[in-house]
């Protein structure tokens, strides 16, 4: 994954937060020479992700930031865990912390979410994917946070691999010439996955041979059927209002993944505060 | 608000999903040539919101594609009502779908929350406000959601007003001579706000008469008292862990506003769907 | 493909070619009123390519120049044939005809060498791909010329498809070990191809069942006996120091694939070139 | 010459070679704490250049690799040459490669060629000349492999030289009104060069004494008789058509300058590989 | 104050100074590997202000530059005053010795003439306020050189603080109806000016409270009269053709502000030189 | 010159007014759909430059925005008179305001000094030429204010023109050496100019006979006998602490350029202002 676009959603962040004239309340308040130290504390039970992300944030804003995390990627942590510590100019320290905040509590909610997903389904054969329905410049980090928490990436993007939906199917009349069309024009090295939503077009799928057919908002009944036809000659993938509840049942129909949104789109953001402290008293001005 | 830093967000997002060859399904499957239509539907009951970037999405990546908003920014809709039509290149519209839906579902998620906060408050002089806990590149968007929902937005950034809050306390030793040394360095035409977490804070602060003065994580006794102390010399703002059930005890209270950061940093995603149609059907290849 | 790519290559160019002060001698001789029409030429027998990013570099530099394609990509010429014309201010003419003729001139001579390629195996199954050895900045425009060749694309970058080569090998040891860790690390649509320098290698690859294996810098005898190894069981592609004189005994010893790296690193750039003529003589200043 | 042009340059080939997702074979087979080593070599004969565009592409995308040069710009090397040394992060190594390898093998092909033209002329007073015909955005790095060779430069691009063409003679109606309007409007400290076709225009440009005139496509009889027409009152470039064969026939005519395109634009890529070594076996994962 | 804005501006600068080709004739004439130390000397009196520009103008072109600040902004100069120290390349020295001068005789210009303002108050209650009217993209150092002269800053820009001027006041046809739309709409933490052009209009601000009015192009008659009416209700600030002769007259009458343009707009360059001295002398070449 | 330089510093100078939340007064006081129209006017004598900047600072705000000229760069206007005309959404005029003004301001201002520059020397050979010393990114701008005054440009630029100074020839040791150390390495169509600051040094330099030389802080003694040294032998170029008074004695003098850098470095902004009106007034809110 590639780190610039971190730092172009990063600049991005500063630029709204920070406008052209900065932080005036430390401008104002805190002198340029004052050093602090910082850290981060995570206040509720987590799966932590993003602290990369976290990390860069102050050191984009002040390179001579320096930050050592004291936990990892992918950690479960009990509620008032120390994650992290800062220390630098008090300056940079205050100005990027809403900034950074923002990042990690996030990832780590995006984890969190996932893990759950992921102990739903364990000691099955079923995974658990996500999907592209990320914060906008915040794929990266999302889908990292997916793998933090356990559950697995679907697709990146668009440009690496072939998923044909039903607005593809409808463009071109049938399954059967959307995949045909696909496999003509697709990467040299991509596979390909389509997307049904009746037994019928399922059917029309499997004889074209795609690697994964997407079952799109079927019920459990419909599943089973589904499962059952396909007899093992294309992967089988559930999307779809798929909520945690679902995914036991889900895992014992026999299918091969499940795509939930809601891991990215929907989970809300973990309590993790900054707690700053100036290294020495700066004298009335 | 400015409509470069939204281009930012939108041109980010689209790297991320198009990578340097773009949707390699929709360029197998559908030709150049095809047009189509789409139509935005909520699927379920919200506020409308960011209704201008989903559009932006579309001709940001094609000029030439027309979008009619049939709905305004603001409005609370029922559950499915169409919202938006678009005509243009086929390809255009399939591969800006999820682009613009991230941005759309977002800023109505933010909304709907804000308006059931303004709901909560609805008739009392308490003001509900956003905080700078937006998803990073969502700012503008985050703000004008808060906005559509009906409640009100706290400063934009660290631009655009002073908050002294406790680690710049802290830095300085005191209340007192932090919004002294503010009062000197802010820019002439900013008001000064100050957080507080006690009641001696609070004395504290009033004696330096600040615009405002924030509440941070009291009880709803401690704000009673707070109310008792200011005797009106200064506006009051609660602050930390509100929920929407709190919000009708606190304007009981008579505090002047409350800030929220669970309007912009934990709104779940809202159903919306694009449905997309060709406009003819295409030849077999 | 990424139009963006194709503008920032075209800016680069424009910026290398125009430093801060640009075309001094068209300003300081031709009146900035004077209007021209021009004509793109090929000079000498040829397959054309690159038509769109010829326009695009006109009406970058100046919107209001209109281009008229004659020909389309993928056409084969004779020499002294007529493939554009263009009109509007004559200094855009003048200033931008350089860069509209590297791209395009560059771009033909791809496609030419591929359409010869391509001839070489027609009738048998052979396929000829590309590589990634294109000149910096000009991959998309480098792939397109080889498709207007009638030669097809390798994958486009490092990020769409996965293809294991020696010293992916030689990091973790083995060909079966860096197969096993591909597949469980690869994006979830991604192909695996690898590659092999000797048919022991092939028969450790083939036992762990890849979707290729690129058999590098082999003679015909041992892609001979590889392709008995094989028996069907992965897909062949040969790479390695391949020539034009080379393809048809390729074709013959039953390979799926060769890639030629010449197609794209060491073609020729083709004789075409823009008359333009003023629509009006201008007087003696 | 300028560093961030090239620096655009290589971030525009990493941006189409790594898109948004990455070099995913390297990142999925090979360990992010790998370190390894690289040697470049020469495999066939050749005249070094680009070695610093080489090294800067690895250091751009990883600050910390390190690169040692054995060998210098400009040097003429046997086949099988050990060049430079690298070590660092062995993904940074093997995801850099390509690009590298796609600046350096061009720059060497271009100095390569340009040293056989240099040698055609040693001994005599000709000067071999470069023009404006390079792949778009390797301006810079192909200027530089011309003088590498031993050719020299003609003007870098349209802003530092005035360099009447047939277009512009045509735009104002004779030589006389476009080189009067050059002298006129041309940057202060600018020489003028004026290209003719034929002996009367000559004539009429040696009249207004430019710097240079540059005689277009004309025979070597022509070019003979131009040669007594100046009387070496104005210097003298030939160019058109020119090969590496005509030019000692050139040389006798006794003009001052003579420019090929093609040895910027029809230079092959020379054969440099990256040998790159695991600096430890991982083990299996 | 932000960084990057002034690294953009230098950025742009360079741009403008180097095009593409860069300093030619330090390229032809300095050895890549000279190295030079060379003093900024102030050659007149003067204010300082603007070191830190002038400094990154040296790194921003070469890290390797070592500048020393002997002088601090906002010191008074006498003439012929050594200022500052940079040693390095050579070639670095000299290529960005003309971007360096041209923002620290500019900014010292701003700074000696706000120093001079401030000085024709001192011992008064008024303060001397810069305006927006600044030399496009050196807002950030023009703002910083009226401090170090001992002025005081306005706004920033548009985005920090509400000025109401006489082009609001028509749009909406009151001054009434404008103080009431700021107070609605602005952002929370600003406070509110209002321009007023006749007694009249001061009289219908003073009545909606804004935090301060504006007198514009008002004579010291009707000043008095505005004092007057005023009756320290609310702030008052003069603006409109002010001149230094005018000031003591002004703080005479009692008002609170007052703001020049002429202090970014119509201040001189101040004279400074620097000189620049090879460390060792070069062989001939 | 390029469109992209200026469209640079307008984008930088927004950046510095609007910063993340733009034109808070206009935002919250003018309803989005108003309408107005403004005029330009000039509001003292003065020579007409940066018009077509003026309206490019709409435009690029808004690109709905029309703007009429009504008169053109290099008139000389009187007090009170009418420049231009605007139209278009009351809030673009009403932001874009300011940076317009501050833009053709700075422009006038040089064109009026550059005038009176180029009337001082009227009827005699002497050429009057600016110098580098412009305002960080108006290098574009103030090279045509000086041209539209009737004055004449040096070099834009390091890298358009040979300019050997002082202290490069302390680099390299002798005039002698630094002028054949240029001509051997200089761009191939650029003339040589040398800066010599004694008779001595000119005698060095003739010797060498470059296209120009500069004499450098000379008295009006000195440059009569270097006038008498050169002998028309080499074109003579005046330097240093020129004011407008010194010009006409430098023209009897005989030298055949001056160059002032006060016309750009030290021209003070000249008073116009625009005048906006609302097409129609607003309704109470």
């Amino acid at each position: 994954m590639r780190a610039d676009l971190l730092d172009r959603l990063i600049d991005l962040a500063f630029d709204e937060d920070l406008g052209a004239s900065g932080d005036v309340t430390t401008l104002a308040v805190v002198p340029a020479e004052s050093r602090g130290r910082a850290e981060l504390w995570a206040k509720e039970p987590m799966v932590l992700s993003g602290l990369a992300a976290f990390a860069r944030a102050f050191t984009r804003l002040d390179p001579a930031v320096k930050i050592s995390l004291l936990r990892s990627d992918g950690e479960a942590l009990g509620a008032k865990t120390r994650v992290a510590r800062a220390h630098g100019r008090l300056r940079s320290l205050l100005t990027a912390e809403r900034t950074a905040l923002n990042l990690v509590q996030r990832s780590c909610g995006i984890a969190t979410l996932s893990r759950e997903a992921a102990e739903a389904v364990r000691g099955t054969s079923l995974k658990v994917l996500d999907t592209r329905k990320t914060s906008p410049g915040m794929r990266t980090l999302a889908k990292a946070a997916v793998r933090d928490g356990g559950a697995e990436n679907h697709r990146f993007g668009l440009f690496d691999g072939v998923l044909i939906k039903d607005n593809h199917i409808a463009a071109v009349g049938s399954v059967r010439e959307a995949i045909r069309r696909a496999r003509q024009g697709a990467p040299r090295l991509s596979k390909i996955e389509v997307e049904v939503g009746t037994l019928q077009q399922l059917a029309e799928a499997i004889a074209e041979r795609p690697d994964v057919v997407m079952l799109d908002n079927m019920t459990d009944g419909q599943i089973r059927d589904a499962v059952r036809l396909a007899r093992g000659r294309v992967k089988l993938e559930v999307s779809g209002r798929v909520t945690l509840e679902r995914l036991p049942a889900l895992a014992r129909l026999g299918v091969d993944f499940v795509s939930m949104g809601a891991l990215t789109h929907s989970a809300r953001a973990m309590d993790l505060s900054l707690e700053i402290l100036p290294l020495a008293r700066v004298r009335p001005a």
